[in-house]
């Protein structure tokens, strides 16, 4: 039996839930959860923001913790690892995607908290694959985040090839953003946070942000115009996105990583006369999480984390909510 | 005095006009045109439906010719030299883009028929670093389509890295899209052309066409979900673009050329889930339309061409205007 959270409806509040995981597959792993981050798409799901939740519902997956068990196959994972499972709990390891290491793109993944009992719990089952061992230096507190938020800004730049020499903006400055600024920093880039809360600016800067820009000031935009070969979109809400192309430099892209659900209005002309792109990407795979976290490990990258013991998940969640989060909220195991 | 057709008015017929091009710049050429083909844009350029045209207007900016004179600081070129011209006749040089070989975006290129004079005309000028050789084995009257449409669809199969085991799909094969089925085809993918005009298919199978689709038949698109890795649009009409975007492979690029004047609705959950990315690019280098050519050539490459004496160009412009050209009309100089 396993003791867990969980909401029974659209939007109600969370309840102590247990369910019975049944014997563990031979390729799986059990998690004793240390912490767990909450990502903005817990929320989403919570509420069935994207119509594909199925309740009752345990939300979390930006789990670190203590490998409790592992099946009878997996040989690359033993008891008593640090661990961490984001986004996807199980790929089905055979199509071109997984065989080409492209595994967050497989379309027979399972989402973690999709049909799947996620993080908010003591424990947590996942396919082996799923789960990376999280290497010496990076507290299991802070771990979980980079799971999720982590590495789907991280991605962005593994996938455009930028170069340290490269200017980065990162627009929208949250869970993800502030990590975002934290990795395009360390990696050598000149970096530009756009964001619409003037009161976050300091906090930016001491997080390696060269530069704070308003993101919704039209002039403070175009004094940024054809200087920028990355735009990171960490937001979910619509904004001037031709104005953002105008800040691209020739061949630059403007990458989206949040779920802007109105659609983005794009004008043809704008992407051909700067050879520029408009692209997307959902998290990474295990092994760009691996990569991801050696390079956290060896620049001290961490996310900056507001704890609450998880027994106080619905406080938790409010605040999230409430768009109070400095950067990111993190559950910590309480169970007796 | 160089005598040439030019336009005076937005829709004016063009007439002929001669202009005194005044002493011969350190660093130009002058190329006597054996022949110019037309592009849309001339089209566009001639009705002024761009808001850029300066009048007298003349046309033409797909010229292939013989070098009539050098300036003095012209040294990789001579009298005689078998050349051609394309949309760019200037760049300054001296921007990070021309100096890192991306003249094509340079912010202060000319246009060979904005504020210049073109190619229906007897002779055209243009900066000694926009004329481009014409290699052995492809003939004067084949060049010049290559030297706009050619390299515009040309480019985007080197700047996404495009491989010979990839999928490539051709939206719209007119005068660019019917030379972008031949160099996708001599790149060694699996090629598919997407038309609206059922009567084109057995000449795009000639072209080299794996398969020919119906554009504007969503059961069709449906049938190729999922499976390419670029798509180059060359329409310039607004089409079901969540569709083709549904038609990409995970990483697929959807990639505009042609000038589509309605905005492009992108939904960023379509690009995020699959890691694809709507993409534009503008002609070319002078350095890509140097391996194009030589490419051209090794394949053997050229327009499907229809041959107008440029005395006649009203009646090729005409031709071209009500959707009759099969695929590229190219003017042949017969001034006296």
């Amino acid at each position: 039996m396993i003791r867990a959270y969980a909401t029974s409806a659209p939007a109600a509040p969370l309840e102590p839930f247990t369910y019975e995981p049944g014997p563990l597959g031979h390729d799986e792993v059990d998690i004793r959860v240390t912490a767990c981050g909450i990502c903005h798409s817990d929320l989403s799901m919570v509420n069935n923001e994207w119509g594909i939740s199925q309740y009752p519902l345990v939300p979390g997956h930006e789990v670190a913790g203590i490998v409790h068990a592992v099946g009878e196959q997996v040989s690359h994972l033993k008891v008593g690892d640090r661990v961490g499972l984001g986004w996807h709990a199980s790929y089905c390891m055979h199509c071109p995607q997984c065989m080409s290491g492209h595994h967050n793109l497989c379309s027979q993944s399972q989402a973690t908290i999709v049909g799947r009992h996620g993080g908010f719990a003591e424990r947590v089952r996942a396919q082996a694959a799923s789960v990376v061992p999280i290497p010496d230096g990076v507290d299991l507190l802070d771990a979980g985040p980079l799971f999720c938020g982590g590495v789907t800004v991280f991605t962005p730049l593994l996938q455009h090839q930028i170069r340290p020499v490269d200017r980065v903006g990162i627009v929208g400055v949250g869970g993800l953003g502030h990590l975002a600024v934290q990795f395009a920093r360390a990696w050598g880039c000149e970096v530009v946070a756009f964001t619409s809360n003037p009161d976050k600016a300091s906090s930016l800067q001491q997080l390696g942000a060269h530069h704070v820009v308003s993101s919704v000031d039209p002039a403070a935009l175009e004094a940024w115009q054809g200087r920028l070969d990355l735009i990171i979109v960490t937001a979910n809400v619509a904004l001037d996105w031709a104005a953002y192309i105008q800040c691209l430099s020739p061949r630059g892209k403007l990458h989206f990583v949040g779920a802007v659900l109105e659609p983005v209005e794009i004008a043809a002309f704008d992407l051909i006369g700067g050879q520029k792109a408009v692209a997307g990407s959902p998290v990474g795979s295990p092994e760009t999480i691996r990569t991801m976290l050696a390079f956290a490990a060896r620049h001290k990258i961490k996310p900056v984390i507001e704890v609450f013991p998880m027994s106080q998940v619905n406080d938790a969640l409010a605040h999230l909510a409430a768009g109070k989060a400095r950067y990111r909220v993190v559950l910590e195991s309480d169970f007796a």
